[in-house]
């Protein structure tokens, strides 16, 4: 096809048989423009394969509607499950809200900025979505010093961190609930399996667990055993804490921890009978509802909800109508392997 | 800011103090640059917010170096995990390509094909890349005959339907050598355990099992329990099969299935512990890994990278010097559910 052919907002009006206006309307407000008709002008639009003015829109109100996601490389073993399913809930609030979601990847925080200047400079994205903020984060810092909108999910996790649009799940909030509900089940001495310090989401996890043996009357303090987030970390942890006779409940830390766990106590249960052991985990991953384990829910799509209304005021230069910080309460999902105490 | 103070590529050149063209060079073929150079000016670009020749060069190109792929709305249980896997090497492999991945969702085949219309006309994406083709696929149909690039990850179902750029993992090789794996290990009476008659991936899997047994000179037919994919599903199939006090070994179509299975024979291992039952799953999640189940891995990067290639390809007019219809050879992953025969 030769430039001139090219077909243009009047070849597009005269074939669906509506004036100019509506053509632009479609393709620049869409929400105004009735169904039938919409779907009418998109047809032909398709047909004669019209596309020069997503340019040139896009040129004259600098916005291109599009949210950049960082994603790993591969996929991360069954704690990787919840970013992916946050993933799929983003992409549909993002297109309910008119926005799309694209997505890059970078072996590391550095090479994130740079890809971040390089989504800017070449292809026009209006926005970012971070997950997996973690302490000493170098990547909100330069979002927010270029002024390019963004919100994480997850919260900045260093004291006296510069303030940013954020959406988090209230994991402390999570492990409180789960410990609450083994309590509520009879049992009195219960460990929790967790993440070498130092993590926030870990930290803040076990700082519910212990919050509720405190409001127990059996704070403060509590047995503790951690290991490295894994299936076999989480079993040889579990071993650890049951060698203390009197423990019957185990609260872990990540439903991969939860699962070596449940190996653990199925050996410790054929070695006695009598001993049941019970288990929760946290993300209710697949393999927490295969297996029947009780475990802690993150409900992301209220995460993707608000994070897109957050990004969204920001790049429309809208008042953000909702809290700039923004803490989910998870669900507590109760299965087989929290049984009460006989 | 007004209109005349944005900047322009002479503020960007002379920030970074390069040549027009080296700016230029930067955003159109960056792979010509030295590194250290593409990064300064990226920077310049970056600190001064310089994007209008985004849509500019759009408009000049009439490409967008972006591809769309249709997500499901909410995450699939344990057999959705090998999308999700194929997501993040699809984003890593179109990157290497100078492409990225745009994400949308639609309910159904008819709200995707509208889905193709808006993004083409609205956000100009270049092609798309279709995952889970199933038999009377009109998503297929409608690309082709809109002279859309387009690749999908699964074959046409159809017996004669039109030939169109594909990769898919070769689904029957990955059973046969599941059961090879189980006839070597001395098992003579294996059962297969698969998913309701007419979904083209399933039919694929079971023609594996059969063709196993007829070399192994056991054929032709065998045992086949069916089911709807899931635990509770595969543990109600496996009991089916073990009630045949001769069967020794479950061959299932998919890691829900297998994970439901080991239930079951962890049963009637209780009931005889003499009689122990090997069991293989396909898709090699990561509760596969977690559980010890041996399995069937779908090499997802190697098809995100013939994937890219194919659609690459289309785009750019270039003649398609891999095959347009790739199929790729799965690989077993022999872990603690098929010991040896004793």
């Amino acid at each position: 096809m030769t430039e001139d052919r090219r077909p243009t907002l009047t070849t597009v009006a005269q074939r669906a048989q509506v004036s100019r206006q509506t053509v632009s309307n479609v393709l620049n407000t869409p929400e105004i423009v009735r169904p039938e008709t919409r779907e009418r002008v998109l047809r032909v639009i398709a047909e004669l394969d019209y596309r020069p003015n997503v340019a040139a829109r896009q040129l004259r109100t600098r916005r291109s509607s599009v949210l950049g996601l960082c994603v790993p490389p591969a996929a991360d073993g069954i704690s990787g499950q919840v970013l992916d399913r946050f993933l799929h809930a983003l992409t549909e609030e993002a297109q309910r809200g008119g926005l799309r979601i694209m997505l890059f990847t970078a072996p590391d925080d550095e090479a994130e900025i740079r890809e971040y200047e390089n989504l800017r400079a070449t292809t026009g994205v209006d926005g970012f979505v971070l997950a997996n903020t973690h302490p000493r984060d170098p990547r909100t810092a330069w979002l927010a010093a270029h002024g390019v909108p963004f919100v994480s999910f997850g919260r900045p996790w260093d004291r006296g961190a510069s303030s940013h649009p954020w959406v988090d799940i209230d994991g402390r909030e999570g492990t409180r609930a789960a410990t609450r509900h083994l309590l509520d089940a009879g049992h009195r001495r219960i460990a929790f399996l967790g993440w070498p310090e130092g993590s926030g989401v870990g930290d803040d996890r076990l700082a519910g667990f212990l919050a509720a043996l405190d409001a127990a009357g059996l704070g403060p303090g509590g047995v503790v055993e951690r290991c490295e987030d894994g299936v076999p970390e989480g079993e040889a942890a579990a071993r650890r804490a049951l060698v203390r006779d009197d423990v019957t409940a185990l609260v872990c830390v990540s439903d991969s921890v939860a699962l070596g766990a449940m190996t653990a106590v199925r050996e410790a249960d054929l070695a006695d009978p009598a001993r049941i052991v019970a288990i929760s985990g946290f993300d209710d991953t697949p393999v927490a509802a295969a297996v029947g384990l009780t475990s802690v829910a993150q409900p992301v799509e209220d995460v993707a909800a608000r994070a897109v209304a957050l990004v969204r005021a920001q790049i429309h230069g809208d008042p953000v109508d909702t809290d700039r910080q923004v803490l989910i309460e998870p669900r507590l999902v109760v299965r087989a392997t929290s049984p009460a105490r006989h």
